[in-house]
């Protein structure tokens, strides 16, 4: 869970900005130790490993400066973890699995799909239903009844109706992914946009978010160009993303973006940018105004339409 | 969420059960840290306050020898709120709160119980019930949804007949509360033993656990006896508590103790006593091997029927 960067810059536009913005950081603070566990067993650290790495992570917590923005600590967080276990890809296994489970529901997806009055909407929310897969360790969910839920749940943000018509006058799509497993779920929304996608992962393995390797396990090369952002941290942040990827964000003729992380890094960014997440905690539903378990289509800055 | 002092007793036995019992508690550090922000906005505290509060619990956390038991680091943590903030009673609010939404569920309460084929067993579910209260300030749950779940819903762990058996023999009970608010649910069982009962408070103001003041406010006092434990720290540890309490416990008849802190500090003395609670926590639920969401009667060692 990272939190928006754009709250930095509310930050300087009052106090109770920034009461509001530390307030944030401090709720992220058990979540981060949590992830810090949860990552080390995934990396199949031992006892001692695990211990080191929760006391490196109190450690990293305790010396953050007021206002440290979430990513970045996230980042030092899963870095240490690699670290100690000398695992490069902790989730590697989850990933894998994720992938292989939606990879087996693609039948029944598609079918469904294809049987609805209304192509896009559905597999737009199939795509949103996929996001849940940020939970990839957590076995608490049933995929498929997420599915069901998502197809008819009530949209807490609904900018479906602008994003229909951007994508009726957009040449190309820059399609932002999100976590390995998701990547299946986007599959079913790019094959009913008609446009040329290119479909953008992580430069390299951080937390579940999707790499090349994911995006093709998931078959997206054969309907997308993948390219990655040079970045190895969640969500996008342009300032850490290689200048190739940079250039093509900002000559793109309309953007989808998955996921909480990809909102928060660059939901002030001036783009043709939508956003398609659930809303998976009480910190970013407060950012968006809508309560976690929420499904949101959120369009950009830059559309006013 | 208090983890079982008894693990460091299994802790000599193997040393699978070092590494079970050390993985519990690096699992509680996160709830710790969640506990002493939520602590911290009871008590009114500024936002400095908070940053101080949180900074000093990663502090404690990180200088917790390995196997420090979770009752002992929480009891630290709580002490840092009252200190920091400068408020004794950080969840005065909240208690008085969820001591006025049990009563006023009362008289609905009552008729349900007094209307069911098996009272004793409905009053159980109802004190189980009332366990909820637990999470205070959570405003996640209706109350009256739960009641109707826990009257229908299995035990995962079922000493009833055992219970049955005991309060027929026993001349007089002891009953340790747990939570404001839970008092009132418990009053509800109390009224159906027909036996002589002691309910027994925490020894001053510590989480949301009911005090002296807490039980008089459930009305309590109008059909049993109120003591006081001695102790200002959640559960029952009886190292901690008044030697006159610890009179009244080794000698007493039938020992009836409600929620997951009585159970952690208890469940591996030789009493006549039972537990009543929700398994709130996936680490509890290792322990008495029940998933998270289950509620339990659990007969203690001194009962063999």
């Amino acid at each position: 869970m990272f939190h928006a960067d754009f709250l930095c810059v509310q930050r300087a536009e009052s106090l109770s900005a920034i009461i509001q913005t530390m307030q944030t950081y401090i709720d992220c603070y058990p979540c981060f130790l949590r992830q810090a566990i949860e990552a080390s067993r995934m990396a199949g650290g031992t006892q001692a490993q695990e211990r080191e790495i929760v006391l490196r992570t109190l450690q990293i917590l305790y010396e953050q400066p007021e206002g440290a923005t979430p990513p970045a600590i996230g980042t030092k967080v899963h870095s240490i973890v690699r670290e100690v276990t000398g695992n490069d890809d902790p989730y590697y296994q989850v990933k894998q699995e994720s992938t292989a489970k939606a990879i087996a529901m693609l039948p029944k997806l598609r079918a469904l799909r294809d049987a609805s009055k209304d192509k896009l909407e559905t597999s737009v929310r199939m795509s949103i239903a996929g996001n849940i897969m940020d939970f990839g360790p957590n076995p608490e969910y049933d995929l498929w009844e997420v599915v069901q839920r998502i197809l008819t749940q009530d949209f807490a943000i609904n900018d479906m109706d602008s994003l229909r018509e951007s994508l009726t006058k957009a040449d190309a799509i820059l399609f932002l992914g999100d976590n390995a497993g998701e990547t299946v779920f986007d599959l079913l929304l790019m094959e009913v946009l008609e446009k040329p996608v290119t479909y953008v992962v992580r430069g390299g393995p951080v937390l579940n978010d999707a790499t090349r390797e994911d995006a093709a396990a998931a078959g997206i090369d054969w309907i997308a160009k993948v390219i990655d952002n040079g970045a190895c941290v969640p969500g996008t942040d342009l300032s850490l993303c290689s200048p190739s990827f940079v250039d093509h964000f900002n000559t793109a003729d309309l953007i989808l973006a998955k996921g909480m992380g990809n909102y928060e890094t660059l939901s002030t960014v001036d783009a043709p940018i939508y956003f398609l997440f659930q809303v998976k905690c009480p910190i970013i539903g407060l950012d968006v105004n809508a309560p976690a378990g929420s499904i949101v289509v959120i369009k950009g800055r830059k559309i006013d339409y």
